[in-house]
């Protein structure tokens, strides 16, 4: 067996079940192993973006490990800002990165790189194998580190040699490494606080937002309390919806933030850390919470926030699940699609189950309290700010969820850094449907561009206007083998989105912003 | 003055005109700078890999150093590997990358992430501005490094503070390091060698194929000696056509390659290294050269391969350049569009001065060696192998030059890497003829999967075709304000060619193969 097979065949001994891939001549040997053993399904991608960002929806839905095929360091790197992504939603990934063969490289061929030099600011683990005998104990190794709480970046660098000499053994499964205890005393001063009269917040994150039994007892802890609960401005997945418990993020803008979380005392944090702002601003604070706010830091990311969670409800004798009794929203009227009507539109048209998957930056920022009261749904959004998110995130969610529709909310300028995504959703027959915010401009950055102070003229506002020349998403969509359609009027948003989402494959719904 | 505002006279008056961008938050500042001092075109891209490849595009032609402006790591990694493919043409580019402001990093928003790190593989200069008053004469250090012979990357991060506090100052250019003395020894080896019995083979590149003068005097020594002439496999920028040297490109595959330098006893190199291979393969060597091939290393990439030419040829006694005298192409006959066709029609429909912008991968091959006696054009080529180089490239080829017509050869699974590049060709009104050699398959890997030795099945071969779905090349152009027309006869192709040069703005051919 090669050293190729051997790795096949380790992965998927330890549980792995997809490949998202754009694979070169230095990984021709592992397209040949996954060929030849059928133990994993490949999923390609046109650009590595697509691909990692693919390989973070499914393991974020999924909640098995992804795997990468990528080509030596210029494709890491093209995949690297949705790894960056990943990491901040840590989300568990082994990076299978080809590299020159062991003899080659010191020939500085064209394509040679310091591979682990680009995957160190985007991995929690960077290896590079060194015999073909083993790449299969590095493998399994890889697989562990991504696996290990809370979930985490792996890469691993296998020089082409390795893959194609013979000597190559299948590796037994590494043990991840679970979740370590909550601060016991830090949960005994949350109680104290929560139990006592100065204000509270409690803000929850990773895989407690993933279970409403849990989202459900934090619910029934701030009714009990008074305290006021809040998830982190974007999350690996939050289950949420009518039924569930609801918890609002912290807002982007930081006067905003600042506002919301005036006069807590208290901050009881649980798999997440104090709120910052996402960038700083002159004259701005960069820490949200009031400064005479205690931070109570129960469960930081690697801890095990499930069990603190349940022992805080144990200690205030609360019982059951609480949620939301919020109505099911009802269709918008017919007219422009300003923001609020494009709340509505989305909220009215989620389907029973669905994948939310939310890059839709300024133009979405109010959907999400808008669909408080839609049927019970898993929201996936954008963690690192890293935009070109989205489409990759869509396609990866549907892989993994195949009887799911998925519901893409997507921002224009940001669709475009992974629009070749749309290629894998048809190739795939995924049932994604895209919804464009076409506002033909960076929103979010004319505001930023106030924010630092600036009094912008032509040239500046030029730079980040993208209509000209005008986007077309449907034309664009079509080339890749994407339905699609263009609408402007919020009803008629909606009743497309029923549509797509019935409809067996991907769509693209262009939807032109007042 | 603040200190953006001094980074942006600094870089003017270094020399520096064009900025392509795609700008954040954190570089709010400099937009903003640019804006108030006009001092710069800004050339906007929807994706950073469009940016870095449209500056290597613009500086190669433009001969100038060309300034990118990057939105922190994601944004510098998603511009890395047309970096990479830069910094194997030894272009001199500046990249300005955003930064979260020095206070604020410590705080771990979602954006943070070790620029320096993912800055090192892709660049030989690497600097953080501290202050706003240093950040001029960082400025100035950068652009100096990225103009030192034979032209590099230098990334300059700036943290958004040191751009928006006051107290910037302009700095005085800094010169950059010229060329080195070529090797005077290896001077003389060479002459002796190429006016002895045995044979010869003469590889020159970098800045010795961007002058006729010395490509024709290297000529003549090869008529007068009997040496062979070579390129390397790609270049930053060669000279060539009708009237002008013929230096055919070393082969892509190793046998073809090796066969071609056999009986070499004597290499002498200018401005280039040995050949080697582009990748390993099991069984095959790594080094082209016959191994009892002397190598003469008369000039490295930052020695004066110029002043080594001219010193060859008055040795030898060659005097003014020798050109070729290649027929001008004629159209094909109608036809299906096989490779030779496909570089028939080229060749015949090339107009006088064009840039040609060769990312053709396999399709493509034959196209070089068929435009010998095409009009004198600029021919340049993706260098580093990481794919998506063609389309930015063209782009800042055409900004560069705006004068002159700009035909990229584009093979259509490199295209979709970078494709947003259409986009800003449309908004700049650019004169890019792209012609998309649509065979539907990553063909090069398929040829690349045999050569590892794998006898590859349904399910390999699947992960190289990329013709499921069909993508449409004229419908995303479309998406993105650019023309375009399908033509699958090789007498309409060249028609078709000379129609999009003669109209102004870009244009998409999609060339479907036989």
């Amino acid at each position: 067996m090669n050293g190729a097979e051997s790795l096949v065949r380790t992965l998927a001994a330890g549980g792995v079940e997809v490949c998202f891939a754009n694979p070169g001549t230095s990984e021709m040997q592992f397209v040949d192993a996954l060929d030849r053993t059928r133990l994993l399904r490949c999923v390609l991608g046109l650009f590595e973006g697509v691909v990692t960002g693919a390989a973070d929806g499914y393991a974020r839905m999924a909640g098995k490990p992804a795997v990468t095929l990528l080509h030596l360091a210029p494709g890491l790197a093209n995949g690297a800002a949705n790894l960056h992504n990943a990491r901040k939603a840590r989300t568990a990934m082994v990076n299978l990165v080809g590299e020159h063969a062991t003899y080659h490289k010191a020939y500085d061929a064209p394509l040679t790189a310091d591979i682990e030099g680009t995957a160190a600011p985007f991995s929690d683990f960077v290896r590079t194998a060194r015999t073909a005998a083993g790449l299969g104990a590095d493998g399994a190794e890889a697989l562990a580190a991504a696996m290990s709480a809370p979930g985490r970046i792996a890469t691993l660098i296998a020089p082409s040699d390795t893959g194609w000499d013979e000597g190559g053994e299948v590796a037994e499964p590494v043990a991840p490494q679970g979740p370590s205890p909550y601060d016991e005393a830090a949960l005994d001063a949350a109680a104290e606080a929560l139990a006592g009269p100065e204000p509270c917040v409690i803000i929850a994150g990773g895989s407690v937002l993933e279970a409403p039994e849990l989202t459900g007892l934090l619910m029934g802890i701030a009714e009990r309390t008074g305290a006021r609960l809040w998830s982190p401005s974007s999350n690996r997945r939050i289950e949420r919806g009518r039924g569930r418990a609801n918890f609002p993020k912290v807002p982007f803008p930081v006067d905003v933030a600042r506002e919301k979380l005036a006069g807590a005392r208290h901050a009881i944090l649980i798999e997440a850390r104090q709120p910052v702002a996402f960038f700083a601003y002159p004259g701005k604070p960069s820490l949200l919470l009031p400064d005479d706010c205690a931070r109570i830091a129960v469960a930081d990311f690697h801890q095990d926030g499930p069990s603190a969670v349940r022992a805080l409800a144990d200690r205030l004798g609360v019982e059951g699940p609480h949620v939301v009794d919020a109505p099911r929203p009802e269709d918008p009227r017919a007219g422009p699609i300003d923001y609020a009507a494009l709340g509505a539109a989305v909220a009215a048209a989620l389907p029973e189950d669905a994948i939310v998957v939310d890059e839709g930056v300024t133009a979405g920022r109010g959907i999400y309290a808008a669909t408080v009261g839609s049927p019970p749904m898993s929201w996936i959004a954008i963690t690192g700010g890293s935009i070109g998110n989205g489409p990759p995130l869509a396609a990866g969610a549907a892989v993994a969820c195949p009887d799911r529709p998925v519901v893409a909310l997507q921002a224009d300028g940001s669709a475009m850094y992974t629009i070749q995504a749309l290629w894998t959703q048809a190739r795939e027959n995924l049932n994604v449907t895209t919804v464009v915010f076409a506002n033909g401009t960076y929103e979010i950055l004319k505001q930023e561009l106030t924010r630092v102070g600036a009094n912008p003229g032509r040239s500046a506002l030029d730079m980040l206007e993208i209509n000209r020349p005008q986007l077309d998403f449907v034309d664009i969509a079509r080339g890749m083998g994407v339905p699609g359609r263009k609408v402007d009027c919020a009803a008629e948003l909606a009743q497309a989105i029923r549509d797509a989402v019935a409809e067996p494959g991907p769509s693209v719904i262009e939807a032109t912003l007042a």
